[in-house]
């Protein structure tokens, strides 16, 4: 068991509330008249989360973005948010400022309070955002752990973008400039969850879920939270034209785009009974769902392509 | 203007929700579903906020303590807290997370939900906590802004132990070593504001706020920010047996307490009229609460001490 694993167990063995949901959650879900406050934090750190000549205006954008992305996975109304600024060089920290405004107002999470702190010469910039959304209360907020075997599979906009624009940013991919290029490049830069998708979609979802660290991966986790595993169809996940022009849709790119991080769309799964509402949900949100596979009784992740079996990649995505 | 001003100033500008309350309190108050939530957020970094020697068990009591101690200034019960862990050596990760679950439990603020990132060697370690807590209904969530002219100033607790504490680890301030001693150090180690205390002065009080950069230094920021000024009289101001045994009571040793930081005790004015009221709490909640002056029309804060006037000392307290 790696040192990360056994301390984020010692720290699950605090997290008795229910309202924690056992850490095994995108978010916390907290009870509180008559409304269901729905919680998350997420951290960025320099080197790790972004890269250190990212544009600061990009950096911020993600931090609120994938609070954001959590947020709409359990269905929640955005609120507004807190936030930790490690204060460093001036220029760059109002440039961060100016990116935070924009997000905060694009995904409607108001900045309603935080600190300033001081970072050392030299210590690598991070950002605690801490988002709070306002549940359904009509039906169930949606977990990971809710899944049944029989349900489709589906995942939200496509997949695969981020992580080729990280790619062809670190030059691990050759691409010529164009278009397609630079639109990639912005959806590693500035995901785009959809914060209404998911409040339309919580009353028709069994289990749900952002994909954060990658399809395969995260496809994985929500099946064992449930107890279930997943068949998940290669040629049905959703590759955009951009991510077409540029790796291709043959096997190895569709390998390559579900187990690529950050695309904060998201995955859900649903019984087949509901499928012509989430299709009606898709065209009134003009947002496209893809049906990828399906929940089996038998534990564990299955692949397919056109109707054969596949092996399982080594990596089925970020494991941090 | 320091660019810290600077930046802080940019971001009360993004910060228009009057939930935020301008950022100038110690948290903001979300009105949801007949309920007002308080949150606050604050992040403790190594070698500023904490020795790099501390134990760890103390620092997470401390960063659980920092944020328990700005919902009580709110009158806010407490509900629960997210938060985000920087990754470093096993044994000491082990023993934070020993000393954040003694303090969640202690201030009834049961861990919801957070993060953890993998720092890089040599960094300086850093935590972010969020708290939550009900703030009070039936009466308004008590600010710094609304201190009246004629309002007496009370204190909770006793001043400056903390600060003494401090010194006598850095090895400022010399102390035969005794149980004095020690207990002044546990004070900066473990600061234990008091959580019941605050719902129930919050009926009574008209501003209140808790004291963590020093009592001078925050009373003319509460006096400020209610458009008004306040008189301090130094002989009042509480100290502990212990801070006596050590530094003394003299006007010295009483300037030194006011303007030391970490004491987490809570500042508050009240009309005249609640005093008796005020005292029964004293009583109730077995804590001493001291008047210590009184709110002036005219702005700025004026010391006395023993009836006559006195220069304010060059600094009021910590400023950062």
């Amino acid at each position: 068991m790696s040192t990360e694993r056994a301390l984020i167990d010692a720290l699950r063995a605090l997290a008795t509330s229910p309202a924690a949901r056992g850490l095994a959650d995108d978010a916390a879900v907290l009870e509180l008249g008559g409304e269901r406050l729905v919680l998350t934090l997420d951290t960025l750190l320099e080197a790790v989360h972004f890269l250190p000549d990212d544009p600061p205006q990009d950096v911020a954008w993600k931090l609120v973005a994938v609070n954001a992305s959590d947020l709409a996975a359990k269905g929640a109304q955005p609120l507004g948010c807190l936030y930790s600024h490690a204060l460093g060089e001036t220029r760059w920290d109002h440039a961060f400022l100016e990116g935070l405004g924009e997000a905060c107002r694009h995904f409607a999470l108001p900045l309603l309070g935080g600190d300033t702190v001081r970072m050392p010469e030299g210590a690598p910039r991070s950002f605690s955002l801490t988002a709070l959304g306002r549940g359904p209360t009509a039906t169930s907020v949606p977990s990971r752990t809710m899944a049944r075997p029989g349900d489709a599979i589906w995942v939200s906009g496509t997949i695969g973008d981020s992580g080729l624009g990280l790619d062809l940013l670190l030059g691990k991919t050759q691409a010529p400039c164009g278009p397609e290029a630079d639109w990639l490049k912005t959806r590693y830069r500035r995901p785009m969850p959809d914060t209404r998708l998911g409040p339309a979609l919580a009353p028709l979802v069994h289990a749900m879920m952002d994909v954060s660290d990658g399809l395969m991966v995260d496809l994985s986790r929500l099946a064992e939270a449930s107890g279930a595993g997943a068949q998940l169809a290669l040629e049905r996940v959703p590759l955009s034209n951009a991510y077409r022009a540029v790796a291709g849709h043959d096997l190895a790119a569709r390998l390559k785009a579900a187990t690529a991080g950050d695309d904060y769309t998201l995955l859900f799964t649903a019984p087949p009974t509901h499928s012509a509402r989430i299709r009606t949900i898709a065209n009134e949100h003009d947002t496209p769902l893809a049906k990828i596979g399906t929940i089996t009784p038998t534990t564990g992740l299955t692949l397919h392509f056109e109707g054969a079996p596949m092996p399982l990649p080594e990596r089925l995505g970020y494991e941090h």
